[in-house]
């Protein structure tokens, strides 16, 4: 049966393709701007990347001075490839010629064209007359309101807004409409609505987070029901469109629970969409139809390919989670057949629609129906406004059931779908590439997806010999999207909560010591809650301390290079295996987020996992110099006891970080955990206990600084401190550290982390739908305790009140509470102390500036050390809310005549520690990237979370000495350097000539 | 004629080899021991290097299981590879066991039995009956005596005895001898006298040095006069051998010298010796020959291929040097023929001896001198005693007056000669193993040498782009046996003093400031010349030349580093063009010698080459972490000012590698020269001004320190610190800097190297040879005034009181005075302070310990800071003066029991510079390389004088802070790192997706 059908599916596909009669989709038209354009695209990967890229940026440049400059920026670089085809000549030219002027014009007009392609209209009364068009020529469609990213409650208002006038609008012109085909009343072909509106999930809530999952669904579904109603009353068709793999199970949970509503239990015409590229399509789909069969529910599904295979694939990646999407095409294909065909199956249960330009897929599909027999009015096809207008003239010609999926918008939200569209267009393994473009033969394009899937085994790395590890991997982080993580988080913030009280005594020389004296540490959300005890230790504990690491160090430094980082993975699988639990913790005892804790350890796994293999790297001895007779090798050696200061705020990330790159260089440790976090710091050392480390090797101090803090760093045979934490305190180790005391045998060395006072500038060309929300996340995520977060903006004066707007309404958004709650993005500072000084930095603000956001928490965080979320506008540069480190959710705005004076302002301060900058100005991220003087510059993206040796972290000035945590510098800090020499040759005669050179 | 010349060598050689009838010299006799070993030699590279160093130390082996140890360590460790054959089975087994020793003793004796193929006898009384035998084998001889390296006077006395002694036994002995062949009254075969000898000039006069040229060749003359004279008396033969290429002009000056004292001029029986190996061999033979000519004299020339290739190819690279010797067998071969050619042509004037085993060379011989109708009477062949049998058979078959180089000596002595025939025998190129052991077919063995040179053209380097560098190449030193290097140098020390005094005025933004105090720099050999006058800046102009440098800073910071790079390059141009002028100054200012001063301007010279790259390298950005959508690069960036504070004693290499080092990274400098070497701090700025520095960026800025030191060390503009110096002062430097002042915007970085209390232990198993000249050099060169110094000898029991008993006699033959002259290896010591504290260290020395060696001065010393080289023994390892630096010609020997004790005392103080070991023991090496925990351990040679790039220097504990100076660590501390992270998604896409691992 097989074999006839795929007879048959070829034969309707040659069919097709005839009617097509050679005409080609007007993308790839090459007398015209855009094919030309597409061809380069295709041909060259670098000069695709700059076009899209300009593309991108295009509606943003409101002044032609500013498109003229881009064009040069993108084009006409050492890097810049202009193709001679376009022949905009600007190159040379000055800025400001007419004729310069006049190409730039002319270039933003083509490329705006090239989205009136793909764009039906900027509203939906402009879009009235194009709707009845396509109907006039027999095409149904299905509209869909572009939209800037949705960053804040009130931008989800105006999209509900937008949606029900929609509704409203095409509700009134439906009326002087004849349905299509057979069709009579409302109803197109006899069977389907004449309107028809596709909704993103992402535009009804802001603040959608997988980790508060129930509540994002039911946030979003507040704000989608009225417009579902509306639809029902109107016998409107709503689809439900499918986005990201992050919202891919809110959506089917929002379409569910929709769907369950009595309302709307029986209404025929509310769907969603299912994207065959997701390796997990198959599942979710046979999920939906059980589901569907259980509650006796008629449902329309879209089957699709997919829109967002390239940043899929990225996120996975950069995430280290395996890949959602299938990475060959014809898998997709296989999928979206083997889909289409358990779809026409349920056509009880089904109304189909099928997606696709694929002339193979609709054969497919309509052969397939034919064998099921199913009905005509349990499926329907649909394809992109624009896109494939041969395939869509040959569908019309064949008599099939056509929707044209309708995008109605302005250009700057046009800009994210416009660029999908090209990539489909210019993808290597795009149908329509493939067919229009390349020519590729007929049969090639018919064949059964199945027989192209290539079956070779995909490579699996060689085993590893047990000598060597694996090439480090950034550990990754939760996906929240997975109920069972989830739940399971849910379930370690349980088990921690019965455990508490923790009881941390000190750890010296491996023996466990209570004290008299005691240190709580308490939640700092509900500070009546105590999360653990730990002892306190006083100057003698110190002391011992320290001669219990001297006495671990000459048999901790000898050991092999190998076996102590074979310690340090050993701890890394500990932490991995109660990694809920360690960030519960986290949660109760400092207040971190479910995501900012789970950050915090991976985080501390990858310190573990990279130093381990970084000490094996540089313990291989350099061979120096190259002369005959005499081998020179370099490497490196422990100091002796080190002292690790580290701070709460990443309460495991840094104290491993710190600990573990001492250990593994062979040094002893005496470690000081912040008293904020003693519980999680112990937690530290049961980690490296489990894992192998002897007694003394590390031992654990928590206690006051003024007391132990400084009697240690006195002490003669401390041979270096490791410190994270504030100025201050880094400024008073600095001094003291440096001053040898007479008896000492070594000069005391300081690695300090200290503070920021971070800024991000936002270009006049920024993508704003990016910077809101990096900034907002750089800004107050972990309340602003980050010595990366962002406390100033600097904006440029073009930009300035579009980006304020945003930035309000998306910070208004935000929701403060205990972070317990996965659903508050913001939760209460470390503790009394924090609290005061930061509620006083808020009092000058007020008094010297204006408060732009104050926002307070909700109601039941009372018991918490609570303060508002606060930006402000109107203060100076040198202020001191724009100068000193406040340690809290406080953002101050500036305004920036220039990017140059925002460089200023962003190096106007005694830090040096991280920086951002949003612009799609590839002269001025240039600018910055030498200018913008900060350890850690992010261009276009947050700048907080540096990444364990992709971002290796650390600043200068007065935000640290030393280098960078979690990069190639780091751990020569812990050691010294050595260099042995061997003169080779005896007697005249040496071993290692090289004749080579001679 | 070549090609009817060319037959008759090949028929001749083709007879002689049947002459040889298939004998195989017993050396390469694998049914005896030593052949199976040179079997495996020839077999293993590995095995080789093993076999010959154990055969080295063998001698020195006086306990049974010392050998029994000695053979583990050598062939039973992990790298060891003991050939099955020699089945000497010790691995594993217990080190006493009877078994073991047995084995030991059996290839100990074995071992020996193979010395005694090559030497003769261990006296001239036990080497009679040798010499006898041979004589009456028809052979005659001339007899050499082995000796150990000549490190002292006394020494070089008991050697001119021993010659005396041997010429009296020989001359007692010959009166029972019949002379060979047709020979007559005391002459063999009727020309040659019956007694012939050589000698080793280096064995004349203990402190051979080039830069010494006449004063050494005189002094070796002196004590070769005496033995000559007896010759004449008896009527002996005299031949001087010729050693390794540096000695090579001095013997034959020492040669010519003497041969033309009247006494001498007729004599015609004192010969030199050729080695055809040199390139430089047909231009001497040519000059001597002229010279014999000139003056009418007939000398005897020995002409052989040369036994020093593999030193002389290692020291020529090592000193990057052109190597001196052929690098192809055949050209030597061809070079042999030619000179022989020549000799004979001259055999009015000649006397030649041919001194080869090479079967196609004694041919070409025989047939040339045929040719050229040369009287048998001024010709004869040699060979060497226990090499080639078969070839000295044959040759005395064919009836060919033959001699036979016959060595008399101790073991001991004779290991250095015995590892060079082993080597001979064991080339891959040498002729008795292609003949004998590899039976190459005999007419490729009697080829024409011409014809085997490969003519292909030496690989020249690709030319280089000039944006490139060519590699790094450390800068060769003076070669001082070149007479117009000493001429040179000579004629650089009249300029510098024709220039005296100079001066130096203040440099501060490119602006010269003469001051009214000023700076007195004076000779410190002859303290009443004032060599040069700076002025002296005070903490006004302290404060100017921060902000000058301050000032200059962002325009040098932001040149590219390439420009920077460029910089450096050109001053070392500079620097080479006037390398004698800036040694010869520092002679005179600081009292260096010729060397020493010398390899100070190399290493000036190298640290700019080489910080120039190290900077190109470091300039280009590491790219992070490899995630698509993300470009994450990790780069390097000045920190702004830095002050270099520099100290007298590498008065130029130690200033330029801090300056260059803070220049080439982007900062800008203020540089305090020491007052005692202010006139070449301020050729240093000169060189840089002439490279083309920008005004500002480079300050010069001599001073006290107690006034400008600390006005820079508080100042907040001050962003690092560069020290090189005394302790006191470096912790000085580094408590200070670490006060952060409240106005300061960073956090001072300080590298401060400082000092040392080095310290070289004597294994039981040392090579005393090296050991003692190594010993003196790092203890006394300089006047023991480098932080590198050796101030301490630790000598393990068993060989204390020989290497103690050589160790004195050759301190007291270090000749002393102003190191102007180059014959005085020791100076004064820097200046009158110095010299005081040093006298009391002296004093206390005296007071506790045991005077090994007081040397003064000579005469003509009287006007300098002159302190005697002093040796303590018995002195207590805690002891001040082995604990605290003393920076002067001190040394103390501490005896240790054992090599960990040894080890112990050496790690036993607050410093941690440099180290040395002498041990052929491979497993005390291994635990000194571990162990010995200094910065710079050298093993087996001296540990001063380290050299960019090969030996990247610096140490801690109390010897400094900061990395390796000339290594690839030491830019990074004058950079702060930064990373730039992009997110190159837009809209979904980013252009580098690698799909490769998907």
């Amino acid at each position: 049966m097989a074999t006839a059908l795929e007879e048959r599916i070829y034969r309707t596909g040659k069919w097709l393709y005839e009617l097509i009669e050679g005409e080609s989709p007007s993308i790839f038209k090459k007398e015209y701007w855009s094919g030309k354009v597409i061809e380069w695209c295709m041909k060259d990967e670098k000069f695709k990347v700059q076009m899209f890229r300009f593309i991108d940026v295009l509606p943003y440049l409101t002044r032609t001075e500013s498109v003229v400059q881009h064009l040069n920026e993108y084009f006409c670089g050492p890097d810049g490839s202009a193709p001679p085809v376009l022949q905009w000549g600007i190159k040379g030219m000055g800025l400001m010629s007419f004729t310069s002027k006049f190409m730039a014009q002319s270039i933003a007009e083509n490329i705006k064209n090239m989205g009136k392609l793909f764009i039906a209209a900027e509203t939906p009364q402009e879009a009235l007359p194009v709707l009845e068009k396509l109907r006039k020529d027999g095409l149904a469609f299905s509209v869909d309101l572009l939209g800037e990213a949705v960053v804040s409650e009130a931008e989800a208002e105006e999209y509900q807004r937008r949606y029900m006038e929609l509704l409203d609008t095409l509700g009134e012109a439906q009326k002087s409409w004849t349905p299509l085909g057979d069709g009579s009343g409302n109803l197109d072909w006899g069977y389907a609505p004449m309107i028809n509106v596709s909704i993103k999930p992402s535009a009804m809530y802001s603040q959608m987070r997988p980790q508060a999952f129930d509540y994002s669904v039911d946030q979003a579904r507040e704000r989608l029901r009225p417009i579902l109603r509306k639809a029902v009353s109107m016998g409107a068709h709503i689809t439900l469109d499918m986005e990201h793999y992050e919202l891919k199970d809110m959506t089917f949970a929002l379409f569910q629970r929709l769907k369950e509503e009595p309302e709307f239990r029986e209404y025929p015409e509310f769907g969603i969409v299912i994207q065959s590229y997701l390796k997990s399509s198959e599942e979710d789909c046979k999920r939906i139809l059980a589901w569907a069969e259980k509650n006796k529910m008629r449902i329309p599904i879209r089957l699709v390919k997919g829109a967002y295979w390239d940043a899929e694939v990225i996120w996975a990646r950069q995430k280290n989670w395996p890949i959602p999407v299938f990475t060959r095409k014809a898998e997709t294909d296989a999928r979206f057949e083997k889909l289409a065909a358990l779809l026409l199956q349920n056509h009880q249960r089904v109304y189909f629609a099928c997606a696709s330009h694929n002339i193979r897929s609709i054969s497919f599909v309509i052969e397939t129906a034919k064998d099921l027999k199913v009905p005509h009015s349990a499926y329907e096809f649909q394809i992109l406004f624009g896109m494939a207008e041969p395939v869509r003239n040959a569908l019309r010609k064949a008599g099939l059931p056509l929707r044209l999926y309708t995008p109605i918008g302005e250009m700057i939200p046009g800009m994210a779908y416009l660029i999908r569209r090209l990539l489909e267009n210019t993808a290597n393994e795009s149908f329509l590439r493939l067919s229009f473009s390349e020519g590729k033969s007929i049969d090639e394009l018919l064949k059964n997806p199945l027989e192209l899937i290539n079956t070779r085994e995909s490579k699996k790395p060689a085993a590893e010999s047990e000598a060597t590890l694996p090439p480090f991997k950034n550990e990754p982080p939760t996906d929240w999207t997975v109920e069972a993580n989830r739940r399971s988080f849910a379930s370690a913030l349980r088990e921690v909560r019965k455990s508490m009280p923790f009881q941390a005594p000190l750890i010296i020389d491996g023996k466990k010591i209570k004290t008299e004296e005691i240190i709580e540490s308490r939640n700092p959300n509900s500070f009546s809650e105590i999360v653990g005890v730990a002892s306190k230790a006083n100057g003698s504990h110190a002391q011992k301390a320290v001669e219990a690491a001297w006495k671990a160090f000459p048999s901790w430094g000898d050991t092999p290079p190998e076996r102590r980082a074979e310690i340090l993975i050993r701890a890394a699988e500990e932490a991995r295996k109660k990694r809920h639990f360690l960030a519960a913790l986290q949660v109760l005892e400092v207040g971190k987020s479910w995501s900012e804790a789970d950050a915090d350890v991976c985080e501390a796994i990858d310190f573990l996992e990279y130093y381990a293999r970084e000490m094996i790297r540089l313990s291989r001895p350099r061979r120096m110099g190259d002369v005959p007779g005499e081998i020179s090798e370099l490497f490196y050696e422990p100091r002796g006891v080190a002292l690790v200061v580290a701070p709460w705020n990443f309460p495991l990330a840094i104290s491993t970080g710190m600990t573990s790159a001492a250990l593994v260089t062979g040094n002893t440790v005496v470690y000081k955990p912040s008293s904020q976090s003693a519980i999680t710091g112990y937690m530290m050392v049961t980690l490296f206990e489990k894992a192998g480390l002897p007694p003394g090797v590390l031992n654990y101090l928590p206690g006051p600084g003024r007391i132990i803090g400084d009697h240690l760093l006195r002490h003669p045979l401390v041979h270096m401190i490791a410190f994270t934490g504030s100025k201050e305190v880094g400024l008073h180790i600095i001094a003291q550290a440096a001053q040898t005391p007479p008896e000492a045998q070594h000069v005391k060395s300081v690695i300090a982390e200290m503070g920021g006072k971070n800024a991000i500038i936002i270009d006049s060309d920024a993508d704003l739908d990016e910077a809101v929300v990096h900034v907002l996340h750089s800004a107050f995520g972990y309340q602003g305790q980050k010595c990366s977060a962002c406390s100033r903006v600097i904006v440029l004066e073009e930009n300035y009140d579009r980006f304020v707007t945003r930035l309000k309404a998306a910070a208004e958004s935000i929701e403060i509470g205990p972070v317990e709650d996965p659903r508050f993005f913001m939760g209460a500072v470390i503790d009394e102390g924090a609290q005061k000084k930061i509620m006083e930095y808020i009092e000058h603000g007020k008094k010297d500036g204006k408060v732009l956001v104050m926002k307070t928490p909700e109601k039941g965080a009372e018991g918490g050390y609570f303060v508002p979320l606060t930006i402000f506008t109107d203060l100076p540069p040198d202020h001191r809310l724009c100068q000193e480190e406040i340690f809290g959710p406080v953002l101050v705005v500036i305004k920036a005549r220039t990017f140059d004076e925002a460089l200023d302002i962003a190096n106007g301060t005694a830090f040096a520690l991280t920086g951002g900058v949003f612009s799609r100005s590839p002269q001025n991220i240039e600018k910055a990237k030498k200018a913008f003087r900060v350890g850690n510059l992010y261009i276009n993206r947050g700048i907080t979370g540096a990444i364990v040796n992709r971002h290796p972290f650390g600043g200068f000035k007065l935000s640290g000495i030393g280098s960078k945590a979690g990069g190639p510098d780091y751990l020569l800090q812990f050691m010294v350097p050595r260099n042995n020499v061997e003169n080779t040759m005896r007697r005249g005669f040496a071993p290692d000539i090289d004749f080579s050179d001679l």
